[in-house]
């Protein structure tokens, strides 16, 4: 019988769980279980012991069979010890041994990684970054998360807080950010610091734009309006958007010249604006760039929607469990 | 007897020679020989080949004991296929296949590399980063070059351009740089880009300070007489020195969040200002840095001198013709 892994994914609503195959590739469809409420640990814990029996039913797999299971949680965390340390939106969670549990609960062994981590690495192997050497992900959502893999392996650190993409400084002394920096590339490029900075300008501003009226009409305005009214050449709209790309692109070119990867990919609700989103950052890219060289590096939209990170943490679990190399 | 490797390092004026102990550690002193006139390419081989000859006789090495030569050149150039791209000041030496030529002569096996990565290296094995899990090297000179040590590893990336730290983007927008980009750390942080700056607003803003007579009565001013005009209060220098610190340490938060190394290191002309350089670096880096959690880098002045290209080489042959992992 083929050899698997179990990927799981925490989020705040739902635990996904996939199955990933020795060529590192899906090997079932994800589902989900509803998260318990107030997360509880060790209800949290069962829902993750459920999720794998259901799995093992599910594709009628031996217990032999599975390697091992991935867990992929929100951060910070710590992958070598295995626990998380301080969960935003789980408080109760804090400095929980997840891996340890789960893997106790299944009787299989486990490994836990940051969930945009996972994702980045679900990328790598069989989404927008197959077939590259090395992978710089951005994932657009409320804030810019997103992971770094470097020859197959995520990028840790020395103290494993790296690969936070969204905290590079793309404006010194610009908009403040509440990681205490100022001019992070999150505070530009989020669906919701676009919403927010949009939102304020407006109030002061009152430009001539159906922005303008939406946020009078409606009292918010959101990422989605903005692209709306940038598709119908609202200018106000298509200078914020353009100030969005703008920012990813100084992101790109510095994410180029330390990592040169041949593959950037753009995840998170943002990428729902599809080649809107893609093209001007694109276009800015290529006049950010240097031309002392020319840059290997192709800028993409994610393949694998919500379900990278389930999808990732089972390959993560493959790459700790399995002495050959993923390619 | 001992296993040994030898370290060359070329440059404009000299080339170096070092030897490495299995320990990864300097077993000798660094010599040099004159770099042929116009770097003819079979001149510059047949002076690598003497200089390995002499460190031979000089600690009367036995050739078996002698793992393999490592080259250190200035870039670009390609690690993988050992050849020398486009050298801006040894055009002669384009597209050279240094790497087996050198090997050839010798009769030795041997390794190509960036010289400013192979001094990231030295730094890394024996220097200021000694005991580090990860490093980055900001090299302050003409331009600001540097190298970056993943987990024993010097950072390549896809297409062997990455580790280009002087090239972040530290001001969207900001100063040209002959790159290509706009805003480059190298505009802002090199010894040379300094003076020119601090020249233009002189000339521009004619300011109180004693740059301003210098540059009348010399008709140039250096990174040196900056840093002289700072440590006698001259408030304009101070103004210029306080700038750089403030770029680099903006370069240093956006490193620190995407490889989270335990030591940043600054080298080259710039930093014989020592404390007077670190000193303001790491207030910058204080205060641009994030809150959100601690960061565990360190900031300090290489260690290795002007001797670090050519350990650095060596110790980058150790780790292709040894099996043992340096630690």
């Amino acid at each position: 019988m083929a050899k698997t892994c179990i990927g799981i994914d925490l989020g705040g609503t739902f635990v996904k769980f996939g199955l990933v195959g020795e060529d590192r590739r899906p090997a079932g469809e994800v589902f989900s279980l509803p998260t318990p409420a107030k997360a509880n640990p060790d209800d949290v814990v069962a829902v993750m012991a459920r999720g794998v029996e259901q799995t093992i039913e599910k594709y009628s797999l031996r217990r032999e069979d599975i390697l091992g299971v991935g867990i992929g949680a929100p951060g910070p965390l710590s992958v070598k010890r295995g626990i998380l340390l301080q969960l935003p939106n789980m408080q109760t969670m804090r400095n929980f041994p997840l891996r340890d549990r789960v893997a106790e609960a299944i009787g299989l062994p486990a490994t836990l990684e940051n969930d945009a981590n996972a994702a980045a690495y679900a990328e790598y192997l069989c989404g927008a970054g197959e077939g590259a050497h090395d992978l710089v992900m951005f994932t657009l959502g409320t804030g810019v998360g997103g992971g770094i893999v470097l020859e197959g392996k995520v990028l840790h650190g020395a103290n494993e807080m790296g690969g936070e993409v969204g905290h590079i400084i793309v404006q010194p002394g610009g908009r403040p950010c509440p990681c205490g920096q100022n001019g992070c590339l999150e505070q530009y490029g989020s669906a919701m610091n676009l919403a927010r900075y949009a939102t304020k300008r407006i109030r002061r501003e009152k430009p001539a734009s159906r922005l303008t009226d939406l946020l009078e009409k409606t009292g918010a305005i959101d990422a989605k309006a903005i692209h709306d009214a940038c598709r119908a050449d609202d200018a106000f709209a298509g200078e914020l958007w353009d100030e969005m790309a703008y920012y990813l692109a100084v992101g790109c070119v510095s994410i180029c010249r330390l990592f040169d990867p041949d593959r950037i990919v753009f995840a998170g609700g943002m990428t729902k604006a599809g080649e809107d989103l893609l093209g001007p950052v694109r276009r800015h890219f290529q006049q950010q760039n240097w031309t002392m060289l020319e840059t290997h590096t192709t800028l993409a939209i994610a393949a694998l929607g919500a379900d990278a990170g389930a999808i990732g943490a089972a390959g993560i679990a493959w790459d700790a469990f399995d002495s050959k190399p993923a390619r």
